[in-house]
């Protein structure tokens, strides 16, 4: 297996960082249109005193909106694997281009969404994965597999509720995906900051675009899977949820989510939500920032600082305000989770609620891997998945989501401890 | 007199609509870095009926931060004032170019302060005017005057506080200039939408930079004028104050503002301070920006919309989100209310109380001038002041404030009904 890893920031530094540790690869191209970055994130994982056979990485530069020079790239390293670690702006280029190089592809987002031109609040318009979905033929007739969504959320999340639905439950009324933390940034002066533990940009734009729900009973009466998906208002329903290795309560809404376009096309169950666990302070920011119109990526024109004018998108200047949320793990206190609450008939035929879920404390994956909990649990997933591709474990072609594969070697591999498996456990919570 | 306009954003607009109806000047060239804006408030205020004269307006292009430009243009239509209506980043450029060209000066807001490095919440560094009143030799020597401050705040509040400090009082023991309205912008649903009245980069400028008190017992225990100014923590002190005008209460904080730096250098109280009336809504969006480093006008690099790097200032990208303000004014309903409470003892001895104030309607100013109402109050000041300093009734030379000048001739002509005054009255409230 010869990967390319498209993108250095957080997540694809971390997937170097794992994957320094384990043997089923034979190449990594860690590849980022800044160069210098590609090179101090290999420059790393060679410098680790665990990592194996530190010659096998090796850095590139790579434009992600440039579909060809992507393929070239691919091409240039005989990649068998595509792995994007860009944000979703730019999947649909990064899609293409594995495929136009022969090569698998693996991403943790998937194509953006645009809401409905009428009815925002309450029907769908583009979803996310449309457009990945839309090219699903090519995929399958070229024997080629695009396995979308495998990070944490989407990702591990969707192979827990595989794990429920084969394992748990003869029936599920609900795959309701919940995701928190109790994570705090600390300033200099030891008192806690504000600053995003994941990218303020993709934040953003799961938290402002319309919130997509599915239910089984909608998709019926329509005929099709497609008629089961409605969208509500964003910040819709909060509930407090209590997520277990000491985090506790938080706040959680209605996001939008790939959990809730995945699920339902590959698993059998009556609704699939997913609420993320923002917390009051967080909200109110996400609240001004849309009512300000900074939430925007359509270009706003302002004087640049040579006084020229230009033009920018609102949404970036927030993110280039705010710290880089990788660099902020030795700041960081606390643990992160995610995971799914299933609800539903039990395999004894009780009734049953179980919330599947991982943690990962903030100490432990900055003084095992050097990345903070959040960038570091978001990058195991794929770097799993990659190893089950590379031993046949899993194995197909088409447009797939996590659900689609055994759950079970996959779980086992990541909790088993090291050096065979990668030493993150998970676990059930009845509730 | 003849008159050069700088800036024909909101408020240079409304100064040429006010001007368009009196004599006293023979020439008004409104300039503009958008030659195009420039032009079009000369196209409406020639096409108004109730205009004199209207060939006495002209349109130029300027560059508000090129000093020479401006004094070039100055000279080139033998310019006796230059009335400074651009963002307060532009007052030393325009106030070297009039004195360079042989001009007397206006403006609005002074000289940008910079906080103390070390202890920003509790001492003065830069403050506002400094570069001002550090020039002031060069214009006193020059025999030509630079009457600084005078829009409505600070402006028509300093004159007010003149006005009670002849007429009203024989003890001062505070000046206190408080500032509310009620205004509401409607949206295209006619809810009431998030809009500022004034222009956000300024906003932000007042209220996040560290408020300023003065203090006489601190100026004479530190044997200077300089030492009485301090300063406290932002959204400090909150209060409600009650405005007259149907506006009703407001929750008011200290902010950084003019008239605290102007009118201890002219009159006589124990205190001087100034109050806004943000809103709880405003402040929860300006200490969001605040959080978020929006607020910062040093530059951020971002990827521009052609993909090349670019630098802006955050706040630029703030205030190019918002509506322009001056093009709100259809949309606002409700009024505005500037003045300063004074307390001490009044001239019969006892105990005093007065709130010497001023109102503006946005539907009135929306219908005579075609302004909102914000924007005409800052407007009308400039011009009047103006007009009395082409009588005769003002004369000086140096940097003044409104307060060194008599306030009587002022709130007479500002009050008096057209065609003599402005048809714009004040009222005294005692409290």
């Amino acid at each position: 297996m010869r990967i390319l890893v498209v993108g250095s920031g957080g997540v694809g530094d971390a997937v170097a960082r794992i994957a320094g540790r384990r043997d089923f690869f034979e190449r990594m191209v860690v590849a980022d249109h800044d160069t210098a970055r590609a090179e101090r994130t290999v420059a790393a994982v060679q410098a680790h005193p665990a990592t194996r056979h530190p010659e096998r990485f090796v850095a590139a530069h790579v434009d992600a909106s440039d579909e060809e020079g992507i393929a070239a790239l691919a091409r240039e390293h005989g990649v068998t694997h595509v792995l994007n670690a860009v944000d979703p702006r730019f999947v649909m280029p990064v899609f293409r281009a594995a495929l136009a190089a022969g090569a698998d592809y693996l991403d943790m987002a998937m194509s953006l969404s645009r809401p409905h031109p009428e009815e925002p609040y309450a029907r769908t318009g583009v979803r996310l994965g449309d457009e990945q979905f839309a090219e699903e033929d090519r995929w399958r007739a070229a024997g080629r597999l695009a396995l979308v969504g495998m990070g944490v959320e989407p990702g591990l999340s969707d192979v827990l509720a595989r794990y429920a639905s084969d394992h748990l439950f003869s029936h599920i009324t609900e795959l309701g995906t919940r995701d928190g933390s109790n994570l705090v940034v600390l300033g200099d002066d030891g008192e806690p900051v504000f600053a995003p533990s994941f990218s303020i940009w993709t934040t953003i734009e799961e938290c402002l675009n319309p919130p997509v729900v599915w239910e089984r009973s909608r998709a019926e009466a329509g005929g099709s899977t497609e008629a089961g998906w409605y969208t509500v208002p964003p910040f819709h329903e909060p509930e407090v949820f209590d997520f277990p290795g000491g985090i506790g309560p938080v706040e959680c809404v209605h996001v939008e989510h790939e959990e809730v376009l995945l699920m339902p096309r590959f698993l059998q169950a009556d609704k699939v939500t997913f609420k993320y666990g923002l917390g009051e302070e967080f909200i109110g920011v996400l609240r001004t920032l849309h009512t300000l119109g900074l939430d925007r990526t359509d270009p706003v024109r302002v004087r640049g600082s040579d006084g020229a004018p230009v033009a920018v998108s609102p949404r970036d200047v927030v993110a280039a305000c705010l710290p880089d949320p990788a660099g902020l793990g030795d700041r960081m206190q606390g643990a992160t989770c995610a995971g799914v609450l299933v609800t539903g008939t039990g395999k004894d035929g009780a009734p049953r609620a179980a919330y599947l879920h991982h943690v990962v404390d903030n100490a432990w994956s900055m003084s095992e891997y050097g990345a903070q909990c959040v960038v570091w649990q978001t990058a195991v997933n794929p770097v799993v998945a990659l190893e089950l591709l590379a031993g046949g474990a899993w194995a197909g072609a088409g447009v797939l989501g996590p659900e689609a594969f055994d759950a079970v070697p996959f779980l086992e591999l990541l909790a088993a401890p090291e050096p065979a498996g990668y030493g993150s456990p998970w676990a059930v919570q009845e509730r």
